[in-house]
C-alpha cells in the first residue's frame, strides 16, 4: 500500500495510490497519515479498502510529506562505507546519529531553499524509515515490527555549518526546506526486504549517486534496535538511514555544490521518486 | 505571569499561577499552554484575565512540563567557561548545538530513570527559554522578541553514550525522562534581565551547582539569533542554553554519578523548583 498526503503545504489530505498510480482521497477514513494511523491495526484498516471506493483526485496536486505529525526527525550519518571514504570519516563502528530539525520537513517537490549566504548546499539520497509503533529497547529481531513503511528523503546538507562550525553535524541539516520527504510511504509488506533496493540521484539531468541499500553499514533492523537503546521512538518519527557515495562534498578533484536553478532528481526502486528545484534565499517580504 | 499544565501525563490541563502561588484552571481560556498560547497576542489576553475569575486548582496536583506540543527541544553545550573546563572541552567560539529527543520531555517532579545499565547519569541546572514566535534569520538585537518566557531544565545526560558512543552528543542527551521542565514558564515581561538568574541543584541536600545566567558565554538573544541563522524556530519550542559548572563528570579527584534512590532538587531564581527522584530502569511488564 502506497499512502500520501497532498494539497497546499499546512493542508495536506490523507491519500492511497491506486494501481493505476493515481490518488485517491482517504479522509473519509482517518485525518492524516500520521502518528494515529501507522499502527497494525491502523494500517490493516487502510489496507481493507477497496480503492475504487475512494474518491479520486482530480489534476495536478502537490505531494506533502508523505508523514504527518513528525515529532522526531532522526539522521544516520557515515552508513556506506565508500561514502565514509569521500568524506573523510572513518567507518563508524556503531551508527552515527544526529538529528534534523523537524521544521526542515516538506514536500518531495517542493523547491529546496539555499540557505542565505551558502556556498556548500550538497545531496543525499536516502532509505527513509516511518517508525509505526512506539519502540523502547526493541531487539534487532523484533525491530522490524516497529516500522510502517520506508520513503524516500533528500538529506539535504550545507556542509559548511555541518562541519566547520564545532563540534555537532546538526546545524548543517536542518536549514528551511532541507527535509524532502515522500511522495509516499510505501508499507513494510509492499516493500520487502529493505536491504535490496536500488537508489540514485542525478544533478541536471547527471546522475551522481547509484547504489543499494544492500551496502547499507547498519541494516535497518539494526538501526531501530540501536536507537531505541537511548530514546522512545515515537509513530510518525523518521529516520533517514545514510547516503552512498557520490555527494557534493566527495566529488574529485574538488568538491562542487548546488546553486540556485539547480534541479535535482532522485528515487529509490518501489520507493517513487522526487525532483526539486534549488532556489536562491530571499528575506522574507 | 506564571503559566503551568498541571494533571495526569497526557491529559494536562493549561493552568495561572496567582498571587498566592496556588494554580487557577485557565483551561475555559485556551486549550493548552502551547504553540498557539504563546504568542504576544495570546499571551496578552491570558494576561488580561482577573485570576480571581478563574477557578482554584484543590489538592496537591501533578505539574507537567509547563509547555504543551514542543516540536524542537534545542540544547546548547558547554556555555560557561568553568563548566567547559570541567568537562575537558575548550570554550566554544560560537554555539555548541545539539538537540534532545522531545519524548524525553517529562514534568518538573516526576521520576526520572537512569538507564538499563547506565553508570554515568548526570545532573544539569540550565535556564530554558520558551519560543513565542516563529523565528527565521533573526538579529541578536531583536531576539527577544521571539521569546514568550523561561523556566527551569534539568538536562539529564548519560555521559557514557554522550561521549563515548561516537560523534554527537545526542544519544546520551534524551533518554525517556530524561528532560524535566517547568514548573512554570514564567513570561518575559516578569523575569526582567535573562543574564543575572542564580541557579543551583542538590544532590540528596548537597549544594553541586551554584552559578548565575550572568556567566553564561552566550547570551539568550545570541543564542536565539544563531539558531534561526540555520533553523526556523517555532512556537513552543524550547532552547536549553548550558549549565554552570558542579556536574557529576567534573568532580575531583574522580567524577560521580547518579544512582536510584538520589534525589536532585533544582532551582533558578524568579522561575521556581524541580525536585526528581532518580529511579532504576525496568523492563516493560
Amino acid at each position: 500500500m502506497k499512502l500520501c498526503r497532498y494539497g497546499a503545504p499546512g493542508a495536506e489530505k490523507p491519500g492511497l495510490i491506486d494501481a493505476e498510480g493515481r490518488i485517491r482521497d482517504l479522509s473519509a477514513h482517518v485525518a492524516d497519515i500520521g502518528p494515529d494511523a501507522l499502527g497494525k491495526d491502523a494500517l490493516a484498516r487502510l489496507a481493507a479498502i477497496d480503492p475504487a471506493s475512494l474518491k479520486l483526485v482530480e489534476g495536478d496536486v502537490r505531494y506533502g510529506a508523505c508523514v504527518g505529525g513528525t515529532r522526531q526527525f532522526i539522521a544516520i550519518g557515515t552508513n556506506f562505507a565508500d561514502h565514509a571514504a569521500e568524506s573523510n570519516l572513518p567507518v563508524p563502528e556503531e551508527p552515527v546519529v544526529f538529528q534534523k530539525w523537524v521544521s526542515c520537513i516538506q514536500g518531495p517537490n517542493d523547491p529546496v531553499t539555499i540557505p542565505k549566504d551558502s556556498k556548500k548546499t550538497d545531496w543525499e539520497v536516502e532509505l527513509g524509515v516511518v517508525i509505526g509503533t512506539t519502540a523502547s529497547y526493541v531487539s534487532e529481531e523484533d525491530a522490524l515490527d516497529y516500522v510502517a513503511g520506508y520513503c524516500v528523503i533528500n538529506d539535504v546538507s550545507e556542509r559548511h555549518w555541518q562541519v566547520e562550525r564545532g563540534l555537532t553535524w546538526d546545524k548543517g541539516k536542518g536549514f528551511p526546506t532541507f527535509g524532502p520527504i515522500g511522495p509516499w510511504m510505501v508499507t513494510k509488506d509492499e516493500v520487502g526486504d529493505p536491504q535490496d533496493l536500488g537508489m540514485w540521484l542525478s544533478v541536471n539531468g547527471k546522475k551522481m549517486q547509484n547504489g543499494n541499500s544492500k551496502t547499507m553499514i547498519f541494516t535497518v533492523a539494526q538501526i531501530v534496535a540501536y536507537c531505541s537503546q537511548f530514546m522512545t521512538l515515537l509513530p510518525g518519527d523518521v529516520i533517514t538511514t545514510g547516503t552512498p557515495p557520490g555527494v557534493g562534498l566527495g566529488q574529485k578533484p574538488e568538491p562542487w555544490y548546488l546553486k540556485a536553478g539547480d534541479v535535482v532528481e532522485l528515487g529509490i526502486e518501489k520507493l517513487g521518486e522526487q525532483r526539486q528545484e534549488f532556489v536562491a534565499w530571499q528575506a522574507a517580504k
